[in-house]
């Protein structure tokens, strides 16, 4: 079979990895030959192709990133979108997909299955909020790089009487949040999922200034007070229409030394939590993702995504993976709250 | 409640962050306290104890080993053990017992469970060994550490000829090595559960020099050949009966050089595997194994150990723990023979 | 003899180094004994002590902050300072002190020893801008820090098209920028030293966009434009008069926005760069600075503190620590420029 | 003009920044342009070639080993080595050459220069053991790895009864075991400039065992007992003449077993030493050593190599490179043994 490729939506540690498994069990493994699409969708949109054999593969497992490149690009937002990346995969000889990408992609290839193109999906998310799957690859990683980082927070908080705020990534989920905060031992952890009341916020962090040690609080950057605390954030977006930095985390920082006359510093990590080295479970995760789809691919077993559930890898129709999103549920905040304060 | 809890075996990224989370739930959420008994089963042993309060726990999520030390004293071996412990419990009013370690430890447990006393089980192997759970604390960490060293042998297997073997943990499971190797792309992973083919490793090598790399060899401390192909590893033999170093990743850069002309060199990884600072999974991992320990003991649910299943951490009889051996199965061994050579 | 110890301003790691040097040699070595100072300058002025042992020092190597705490308490701003001080030494009955600190620390280090007070400073600024030594112990750990977080920035700014800005510490000298960026490969690296002019930054940004990459900007939070571009950004100030977060960075991010029509995306660093361990650079300089120090007390050589001078650690006048800041030359900047754009 | 470059001998972090330097500087710079030579003096040597141009030095910075590939051969020890190498760089139109290597690698250089030719030298020994440079790039980077794996045997030392010993790179100079062990806390440094008598070195592991921490013993491969104490160690030689793991580490770790009755465990690092990405201190190192070499090479200034003075970058002849082994002289030992036992 002639398979074809690509990688959408924001980058994410493990996509390489799951690139080599697809290639090299499917290449010298099963005899089928592959077509790289540039830029997840703008790829086959416009035919847009490049090798993608043994030699292309060597060496990219540790690296973060994707070399496909990513965009994202959405055909269904595109006239005739569809249409048009069907024709491109005939002329092309391209006999099935594999996409690999997160929510967006996937409602993408859904779309294209269900207009007869032989599709597999693999699951791309670096906030890990798929419901479908027990861990997407990429959040392990980020979640280590953001623990590291509440990890050097606390020499400063043992010794400075100041305010700690770590924002990391999330905008409807809380995971790394919650993960990274309860790793690295942080003393408030705000989440999308729970609207949070500044005033009690305020009372942890005053309840540890009273010990020798500084707060540190970890906040998700799609956090945000109850009704009515907050009333400027809203307005402060980019020209993209994203809340900027200088959003929920500088909010906090703001508020924590306006009630409380103490110093507040925030560390906004931003992008460094998506880039780099995948770790060890990123990268297993990713190429038994990999190894698993190439299968599927192998056996004619389309319109499905690979998907984690333990120790093993599945098979889950893709309209699951594009069902509801998996946000923090209570039982598991409220371990976290435990040790809070 | 007053509340015992040890650590046995050897040592394992994870158990402070178990300890920790007992505490900084037992005490100010269910308002129990603890007694700390070191050394694992010396403690109870000898009635040696030492203060586990909150203050006690405080900064020590982000460090390997056991604040309440840690032995390989086992009580069933010891005349008169059982009873011993059970005077000491008594006399120091401990109403329950928390136990954290591998089979050996748990062993005991359950002994002791069957004797009357009320335990809970948590369990620690770096192994990853233990068939009750999905994964264990310390197992990720160790494979991270084995991960990163052989990331840095490819530099050198990119530009010299020679062939690189690096010796991980796993006397009787394989799981390191698979995970570690998969992880940093060898060309060819050996472990206990399948006695390998010199002959057919040599081919790998051989195939690998033929490309302008080197070959990376990752093999467990327990892996061996098929029967007759050794004839001197099993004499090399230390004082304690423990393979010495010089023992199979040495054997091998032995026969590979004798058959190949070309250099190789050994890494033995040994104790660095279990040291250090615990990734961002195994403290979340034992935080949450913590977390239920002392709801278990709280709801007097004990006999039991608690376990990872999927995303949820579940309990099941502490006869689970001692039953089988989890070795590496088929199945996985073939997704990574997939990248061998 | 009695010596006293304290740890002055930010903390930065390689403290704990240069105070377990000191208590290593100092008492076994030479029969010395210890009172640690807790919180800078405040200890000796309010006479509040710790006890300074070999025990106390056991395992802090690899640690970062102080376990004697610090302060920016200045005695010098505060009535009678320098005399309440003297008075606490002596009726500490301690007859030598070492202070190590910054600028500032070792300013009052220097009038005290003015004052008839036998005292020995050590060189404590992460931002490397002291004159008198080659290299202060903190700096090799924050560039390390600040350069791991680029080097993850370059895979996003391989796959996505965004003008990455990451903005890292140094408010008067920009080594931590000049370094870090060289050393991950920044396109644009801005400084204190040296106004920018944004029009140029601009070109350099656009030159990069028109290749497949994208570009990454290494900003000193004390960098700033040349007169007459920026109006906003100097009103910007948190109640401390500190420049807040949506500092520099935040303001290139906006004007590259406006200029270019591309995202721009800022990660602060913050306080991350100053915390956890130290790299082996600074752990073997703040050994040997205390080394050096505890030399010193003994051959009663005061007045003086330590220095890095090619391999070899020197005693300077303490005069020559408060002199004059160590900026980033013309040379060494024109040396980064070459990789820009 | 037309410069070649290439490097020679074992790898070393850092290689390719100054590669990337070099030619980053050279071509958009100077307007040169560039022949690589593959590995080492092989190249020159058999005329074998590759494109060294702007795109070629993409993305290596942060990468370990080298682009240009490396090898032990030495012209010298070739008949007509030095005379087939001019015709080459002749037939070639190489005006001048950037010769990258240790002490072999420079040799050549000189004799080259001496014969004739336009050589610049850049000093690359991981080992640290040039005299004619504070240091060189790749040594940070070996010191930070040993450090980190002996931090990590901390964890064990403090809970299990076991001597650690780490063996680590350095033949004929003990810099790296002196950096790291002096860095990581180890109780006993040995190193190839002083044997060791097997009963001090004992007699510290004793009175380690009296603590309630275990000893961790650093030792350089080079190192070895006074004379008599060792028997069976120089017969264990491989097929090349090299000492063969097994080496010192594993002596030692016999003889404290015999003489202690307690378990000791030996971990070889091996070539992780010398791979994967530099520390920002060699690449910056590195970094201002290419542009250095490039400087000369445009300035006509040949038979000389760079150097690290302070922190200045200078020029210093050929002839000073080959002349003494940089070994570590008795009082830098002296600052070490402080702190064994």
């Amino acid at each position: 079979m002639r398979i074809g490729v690509l990688t959408g939506g924001g980058d994410c540690p493990g996509l390489n990895a799951v690139i080599r498994a697809i290639v090299r069990k499917g290449i010298p493994g099963y005899g089928h030959e592959f077509v790289g699409f540039r830029d997840g969708w703008r790829g086959p949109l416009e035919g847009d192709t490049t090798v993608l054999d043994v030699q292309a593969v060597r060496g990219i497992l540790p690296r973060g990133g994707t070399i496909l490149g990513s965009s994202r690009t959405n055909p269904l937002k595109i006239e005739n979108g569809i249409a048009r990346i069907k024709e491109n995969l005939a002329s092309l000889g391209v006999d099935a997909l594999i996409a690999i990408g997160g929510e967006d992609t996937l409602g993408v290839a859904r779309a294209l299955h269900d207009s007869g193109v032989p599709v597999v999906g693999v699951p791309k998310t670096i906030d890990n909020d798929l419901n479908a799957t027990d861990y997407t690859f990429g959040f392990d990683t980020a979640v280590g790089i953001a623990m590291e980082a509440i990890d050097r927070l606390h020499t400063t908080a043992e010794s400075h009487h100041r305010a700690l705020i770590c924002e990391v990534m999330g905008r409807h989920a809380g995971w790394i949040a919650l993960h990274a905060g309860m790793a690295a031992g942080a003393n408030v952890i705000l989440i999308p999922e729970k609207p949070f009341d500044i005033d009690r916020v305020v009372a942890y962090v005053e309840s540890r200034f009273r010990t020798r040690y500084s707060p540190i609080l970890v906040v998700s950057e799609g956090a945000h007070p109850v009704d009515g605390q907050m009333e400027l954030l809203g307005g402060d977006l980019d020209a993209f229409g994203h809340v900027r930095l200088g959003g929920i985390g500088e909010w906090l920082a703001k508020e924590i030394e306006k009630r409380t006359g103490k110093e507040a510093r925030t560390t906004v990590l931003g992008h460094i939590q998506r880039g780099g080295t995948p770790t060890a479970f990123d990268r297993v995760l990713a190429t038994r993702f990999g190894l698993q789809a190439i299968d599927a691919v192998n056996e004619h077993d389309f319109g499905i995504m690979v998907a984690l559930r333990g120790t093993d890898i599945v098979r889950v129709g893709l309209d699951e993976a594009t069902a509801t999103l998996k946000t923090v549920p209570v039982e598991r905040y409220a371990e976290a709250e435990v040790f809070f304060g």
